[in-house]
């Protein structure tokens, strides 16, 4: 794949430079450990799934002060010369551990985990928390949606509500990810190799005399597979009409068609065109349907049985709806004293902001079907007790415990992703990424996958973690 | 400023290509207006700040399709040569009408006009919305809370919860327009000329023994203007406490210094943090606060008297928060018939969506204090006549209308921007559009910028476009 985001490091919160600047004339620079995690899901959900980190990666191995963006920070007249010297010279050098893009995650759990210089890290934080916190919000908003449709054709359509050129090429990489069939947005196709799909515009049937006459100059364009849309005049009357004609004759020449209902009541009308359509021996045409759609109405037209085949989901899909942001934050784990690692931690009055010390591994225990019980975080050098017991304690409430009995297997879920600023890791495809990722969904238990008020899967503390936090927590309080 | 949207014409939905392909095939090219417009207004607002237009007269200007691009079509096999051919020599060649940037505008009327062939009517279709959708909506999001603050000071602090790279920089953009003062983007700073602001992170505070050596750190290097963050560990103790002393010292070398608050109750904390510094004769330090701020908090807090004085707001203010998209479209509003231009019409079951056919321009009417009244959609060639009266129909309810007998002035908002294809309007700073935008909201009457449930300003059809409308609505159904 080619580079296609060719950003800057000056794409950083502009206080990570005060204060980069600040460390280094006080020659604060110590070798540092980072957290990327989350605290609440998207939408309220019982499971998230990670995406955009190749895109980081891609961006860490690249990014640097160019001549301008120095000249820039000079005109400013805050920063010094042998300051804007070391920028000069600036490249992300440090190593990054990672969940694996596509995986499914929750709340709490690092998600990345840099280890690098006190400067690097804050120069980079802006950039990881964009790229993280965006494509995690829509792969999981496209995986919620494959759910609620039990695994129906998505396709994205958002290009012309997404928030900016990037906002809609990033989507499009993240929704498909997270089970998206194809895009509409022909850049993202062409830079991802997902498949393009289209139907047709209003306009185009109202650039012909009639329905029929707009599906029959469709159709000798593009024989095979072509979407009518009929709902431009009189969706039951005119509209099925006229694609049943063109269809008809498509069948005879042994290709498929399909119709997208792009208003009225989805459940009502997809009934009745399935009807109309089978009548007529077209069996096999599909029916697309579109209009403000997102996975709570896909899940009640599914549950209330609408014969729809394809779904055309556009802007909730690309910008996350009403839940617009993933509130990922990126925090510091451990800090090198004397050059050893020493855990740090942030404590909060809300017990839910105080964070986890120390470096960090996850663990996620599944039963023999390959069905994930629960995430373990421990301190990197653990390693779980085989088949069980394990204990698991709650990452906020000291006293709160519960044991795992028995397990079929274990495994960590953080990987070397970058070593000394370089790729560790080879690039996958995207469609790579999907199957991945759709493995992922399909393997967690159900209860998680509910659409409104899911299960709460448990990602808890090793027992090591647990007594390292709370005595920390205990001597600063 | 330098090109900083180096896109392609591929940027545009798949089927906007499909269907551009049938019409070149079939030789249905007639010249057509295209309207853009929204229905609905962002936020339930009762006033939308335009922007966006710059950044897409840019785009309009330098889109082509790559010879990349071209070899990435024709490996899908439907495109045929022909049209490839007819797309490599594509450039956008039409006119370009709209309100100016900046400008307040309200639901229904265009804000951009197109004259051009239907075909590339069609190919810039979503990169016009994706461009003009997304910075209104972050403009009016910026707008709002700038009328929330009072016209307080606004700091955009979003990057790292943006939709994307794009996502940030054209919204840190799109903010500064709708009032706010600077941004933490370091990168969008550079590329606008817009302020860059930034305080300190906890971990700066951290990375210290106690709150003042922080301070005091920060201020040995930034002896002017600092912003202290005050709630890391104490907010009412050590970070007040540690806030004084080391204001105190830059009082006396002439400097002033500001506090942040980032947790807590804002309206009792900064009240308390009000009065420490006033006795400590600190009158001048400012207070800021930040902590998923938006316009409905910012108003609350203004209104129950708490003492900020700089307000930082990140997540909601460049996503939109909850209203994630502004649903514009492009419709079009007429095409030529034997080279004539000849009105069209799209008829809809729900009344709000059928469009207003014809070239038209909207006039706004003032009173002498110039307060706009009310917006009139003409037919291009009318002249509302001068003083009054005049009659605004409603656009829906063919009986409803309105006399307004007497005005001081109006004026069309519909102007030149581009001219076969080339800007014909000045680049104005982003300082100009600020301003522009800022005299525009602060001229329109308050209960349109009531927060919740605002007056709804009229936006009417002239006699002539209302006959029009209706008539063709009745030959159509």
């Amino acid at each position: 794949m080619t580079m296609r985001l060719n950003t800057s490091a000056l794409l950083t919160d502009f206080y990570e430079l005060t204060m980069v600047q600040g460390y280094y004339l006080t020659d604060k620079n110590p070798q540092v450990v980072f957290d990327m995690f989350f605290r609440r899901p998207p939408y309220n959900g019982g499971f998230t799934v990670f995406a955009g980190l190749s895109d980081l990666v891609d961006m860490l191995e690249s990014i640097e002060f160019s001549q301008e963006d120095l000249e820039y920070l000079d005109s400013l007249k805050i920063f010094q010369p042998s300051f804007l010297d070391y920028l000069q010279n600036f490249r992300f050098s440090g190593d990054l551990y990672a969940i694996d893009e596509g995986a499914v995650v929750f709340p709490g759990e690092p998600l990345i985990r840099v280890h690098t210089s006190l400067i690097e890290a804050q120069i980079i934080e802006s950039l990881l928390l964009n790229t993280i916190n965006f494509q995690t919000l829509i792969a999981t908003k496209a995986a919620r949606t494959y759910c609620a449709s039990r695994g129906g054709t998505i396709l994205e359509f958002g290009l012309r509500r997404a928030q900016g050129i990037d906002g809609a090429i990033s989507a499009a990489r993240a929704a498909f990810i997270g089970g998206a069939a194809a895009t509409s947005n022909t850049l993202a196709g062409k830079i991802f190799d997902i498949p393009v799909k289209g139907t047709m515009a209003h306009s185009w049937v109202m650039a012909f005399d009639s329905d029929e006459d707009a599906f029959q100059a469709y159709s000798d364009i593009y024989p095979d597979g072509s979407i009518f849309l009929i709902d431009t005049y009189d969706t039951l009357g005119s509209g099925i009409e006229g694609a049943i004609a063109i269809g008809r004759q498509m069948k005879k020449k042994g290709k498929n068609f399909g119709v997208r209902l792009d208003s009225g009541d989805l459940q009502y009308l997809s009934k009745q065109i399935r009807r109309r359509l089978d009548e007529a021996g077209l069996k096999d045409a599909f029916i697309t349907a579109s209009n403000e759609l997102n996975e709570e109405i896909v899940y009640q037209l599914y549950s209330n049985g609408a014969p729809i085949d394809v779904w055309g989901v556009g802007t909730d899909l690309v910008t996350g709806g009403s839940d617009s942001s993933l509130t990922g934050v990126y925090k510091m784990a451990a800090k090198a004293e004397n050059g050893k690692p020493v855990p740090t931690i942030k404590v909060s009055n809300n017990p839910e902001k105080t964070t986890n010390p120390g470096i960090k591994q996850v663990y996620r225990f599944f039963d023999a079907d390959d069905t994930p019980l629960a995430d373990l975080m421990t301190l990197e050098d653990e390693v779980p007790p085989k088949g069980g017991p394990v204990t698991f304690y709650h990452p906020m409430y000291e006293y709160k415990k519960v044991t795992l009995f028995e397990y079929d297997r274990c495994t960590p879920l953080l990987h070397s992703k970058m070593e000394k600023g370089k790729r560790s890791y080879p690039h996958k495809t995207l469609r790579e990424l999907q199957q991945e990722a759709i493995t992922e969904v399909d393997h967690i238990d159900e209860t998680y996958k509910r659409i409104i008020n899911p299960h709460i899967y448990k990602v808890s503390l090793s027992e090591k973690l647990k007594e390292l936090k709370f005595s920390m927590v205990k001597s600063l309080t």
